[in-house]
């Protein structure tokens, strides 16, 4: 940390944030410029951060050069994590990491047997080994369609069952997640929720892996934040996903960061998808932007599917279809490839 | 509503459109352009926004005209609400509303019975009716202080006992209602979970008075659904609260929306205050935010103070102290009267 | 300034950023950390800026704790600027500064002799001591009016004659500045021309005050720089004017930034106003935020009125007429007084 | 267009609207709903919008349902333009469209004739069929470097003849046009002058095609409205930049759009290219970003590269040296082929 005293700073004042570093067994080197002293911090920084530095008298500002997460940083773990889903339920596992691409598919919610099988019927073919689907959906409109609940729970794990492909779930209450993870391979927190601590400490004391969405308010580094909040509690499975920040542009629903892929990579060993599907909310800018996320480097895409996107209950005019998901089956076929990843082959262990 | 087809739209498609709409008992009017043809809807939009007629084929856009909130609209209401805190605790209680202004003083975080104490009698001091105080508390860094929890609770209660003020609290788990409940006259929904619908549907089925923050990247249209969430569950004495959005400016912590107050009482019945505070994250821009949210309009403000900001541990850097704290006082009883309402009197009726 | 070396540079690294300040007479502090080495600059700013340390090898970032700007800075000039506008033309000269409120209003666009005197009489009734309008407008949309260009400006100087109030206009080309400053009694730089360099540089040289509008999508410190170019070619006459910035919240034009206004106070010497009716782009607003301007500490507002809002050629929704403009006279003369500044008096020693 | 009524208009306010449109000679058509009337406008859009409709008493709210732009529209023209840059002046004529993948490399700032030479011979190395550089530098800061102006667009036209590669370079004063186009075989409009609307002009009536970068505030419809601009002069050869937006995120220097990308492709039949150097700020980012330009469909990418970046003049941490180009040439030799376009041939006209 880096501590910048105010041009007026009294030598009191320096002196005085020296001596409160060092009560914590810290180290304190003083630059006196002709403008203002700064002052550089060396030790422990969550030491650094409960001194409240800030509202010292004559300090000006203080920097943080390190980053405020550990568990989920590079520095913890220098290479790239996979994160294995699907283990124990019967499904056919999966590994999201940086050999594979891998494409979760389904419909945005879950409506029915029919309508959720078709629709993972549509993601198979598109190349998909993950299926995705709505039970409890976090709606802005309190009268918009609400989900199914646990109804669309039991019908996700009929829908494994007959393809075998791992089911992602969100859930919106900490008291859901023992019963969504009965359910489900894996756990999503919705962008929404990416700061509800108490839902991010449920799903860290959980035994299933975590889909951690991106706030369309969150700064990477809260992002992680938010991940490690989930890694503290002990569960380090966790799955980034990039589904566009807020801005002032309005010809999108979210505008995709494109450039947050290579920069979590940079910052964290997680590995981290793309959702083109909420982050344009336009059905005819998922291809295009699945084809970034894959040569971008991310580690997959999640997209919406659904067998009649026009009388779909919950965000149909992003969803994918008929001849898009042909189009799309045969993007990835052709650009995964020369990306130098393979397409979501199954985990080969349990082949 | 108004359904905008795209140019290239079909006389089938446009058929098919309002067809679809009277199958609701709505009415649909068609306005055929030169480049477009525009459809006008008549009915209940509830029932058009089922119809999902953005994914029909040929609509390029479907613009809503009308608001997608209703008991907490001006419409449902027209007057102006007051919002009454603090009866059946003991407290002297206080109404939130167009003929007051309501100074909320206090700690951010409860940290010790003195620091709390000491912080309610300065915020008497200034002139405050009702006391705040975080006791379990979101933060962004999983490493800094959380709250004391139940024993903050504790706290704030005998604060109130002593100082006669009405408490509001932070809850942040849907299944701490009922606890905090029982301690708090008034319960606050913080800006990071003003998207947690579980959250919103909880406190909506208490029965204390709710102080519901904006999130930082809500519009205000989002900020008014979120607060219909808790109005459906039958719980309709909700405080808006603006504390800032996110946006790149970086000398305040966030953007303080001051046109959201009048903004707001357009659309709404619901009283608004402002948290100069948070919003700016500065002290020295406390006052003059203060002063602003007084000119605007606004039916109080919520204020950080603090015995000894420099130890606070959670925002020290924003809290109000001594020689502040006293200017704070001076300007209210300058201003507020200026401005046409009377300073924060206790409830008459019960005194 | 602060440099903040990556965790793997090499000791050789560092002295090579030691090497290189040490070129320009300047002197660097290493701090050793456990994690990361900083280094802090202690000498001339700009010197060290050109350096381009950022580049080096092993570099992580490079952290301003300084202002890129002197010649606007508290720093340079402590107390703060009185600019006086309306000198040399027949009109009343003006004092815009820390004594005084100033209103300024006029249309926002010149469209005839009667509009724009009716519009001035107006302006006067309402308290105002300046007068605005457009004589060429600098609009998003190309077919949109674009201003009479000279003929707007014969129309103000007339105007002036007949009212003794100084002008400001737009200039938005650095060709036309030599004409503009032949009739106008300030320039005013547009919130999109804020960073064209040509033209601050051309105003520079100008023998005329400066209105220089905020960018939408400028920070606090861009803005100053901008100003700080004006200032460098000899020009300290600035007034800065705060309209609003670029943000995802679509119920007004722009975001009023109210906590700019103190934040520039601490900043710079130059005054600053605001100008409610850009920011919000809603007449309604219009009041609301003249309030919030004068209480939060501003020197002036630039108002919009029309005396015929629904004829007009630019911006008619958020022009002030009628009752409004004898409401925002009665505001002004409540609160201005009570918040300790006199009501846009002319210059004393012209009297 | 729909204009939307208030809940309370009246009919008179209503039949008043009505009148008003048909005064242009278009038409109006009435949707009585139970809460609100809106009118569908039929007609010419730019009189409609001189009619100020927003303005008139019961109008709630005027929603544009056509674009603002003309001549740059697909409406226009339906293909995809292609536009031919370097004729005349002895350079390798460059077509960039839809059947190309231009690169365009070059220095940020030209500092002298052998580091601009050193640059090209770096950019054609990498597949480069366009030299950029600047010769007049806009920057936000007053005292960084400002450019060589006229001897840095002498050095670019050496550059030129010796290596074949055609130049575009950027101006920023209206009377720079002619100037510039002496030399210059493309003149760019930065971002910085996006709705600098004098210079819009200008470069509209030169006989060089314009390379107009997007504003970082800008929406989509603004850049297509500033690009109208040019267009309404004569010069319809405009190649668009996206060059990253503002937003809050601070990992990078603006946050690349890669969205628009498409999105302008379905607005606008002019080609788009993507700035990854300047979006992002960072040299680690450009690869990555380059490959999701080339997937997502952009016509070309405009990159930094410098013979030392560390002793460059102007944005040195984000210039491409040594392997970083090698590694860029493999990625376009790699992937445009795998996208389905030809790496920037030649025009094959001259060859």
């Amino acid at each position: 940390m880096v501590v910048v005293m105010s041009p007026d700073a009294t030598p009191e004042q320096i002196d005085a944030v020296v001596a409160r570093v060092r009560t914590t067994g810290g180290e304190a080197f003083v630059s006196r410029g002709v403008q203002r002293t700064i002052i550089g911090l060396v030790g422990d920084v969550d030491d650094f951060r409960a001194l409240n530095l800030r509202g010292m008298p004559g300090v000006a500002d203080v920097i943080a050069v390190s980053t405020p997460y550990k568990l989920v940083s590079v520095d913890h773990q220098p290479g790239r994590s996979t994160v294995v889903v699907g283990t124990g339920t019967g499904a056919r596992p999966v590994m999201i990491g940086p050999d594979t691409f891998t494409l979760i598919a389904g419909p945005c919610a879950v409506e029915s047997l029919e309508q959720t099988l078709e629709a993972a019927e549509m993601a198979k073919a598109a190349g998909a080994t993950m299926l995705r689907g709505g039970a409890f959906k976090p709606r802005a409109a309190p009268r918009d369609f609400q989900g199914l609940g646990k109804v669309g729970l039991h019908i996700l794990a009929e829908v494994r069952e007959v393809t075998g492909l791992p089911v992602v779930t969100e859930v919106i209450d900490p008291a859901d997640v023992d019963l969504v993870s009965g359910y489900a391979d894996m756990l999503q927190v919705g962008a929404r929720n990416m700061q509800n601590t108490a839902l991010l400490q449920a799903v860290g004391r959980a035994r299933k892996p975590v889909l951690l969405k991106r706030g369309i308010q969150a700064t990477v580094e809260e992002w992680l934040m938010a991940a490690e909040y989930v890694a503290q509690r002990g569960n380090l499975d966790i799955v980034l996903c990039e589904r566009g920040i807020r801005t002032f542009e309005t010809a999108t629903a979210t505008t995709l960061d494109i450039a947050a892929i290579p920069v979590v990579q940079r910052l964290s060993h997680l590995p981290v998808i793309v959702d083109p599907s909420h982050s344009a909310g336009r059905r005819d800018l998922v291809l295009p932007l699945s084809r970034a996320a894959i040569a971008v480097g991310a580690d997959g895409i999640l997209v919406d599917v659904h067998p009649d996107p026009e009388a779909a209950l919950c965000d149909g005019p992003q969803a994918l279809a008929g001849a898009d998901v042909r189009e799309l089956a045969s993007t990835l076929r052709r650009l995964v490839p020369a990306s130098g990843r393979v397409l979501g082959e199954p985990f080969p262990a349990v082949m």
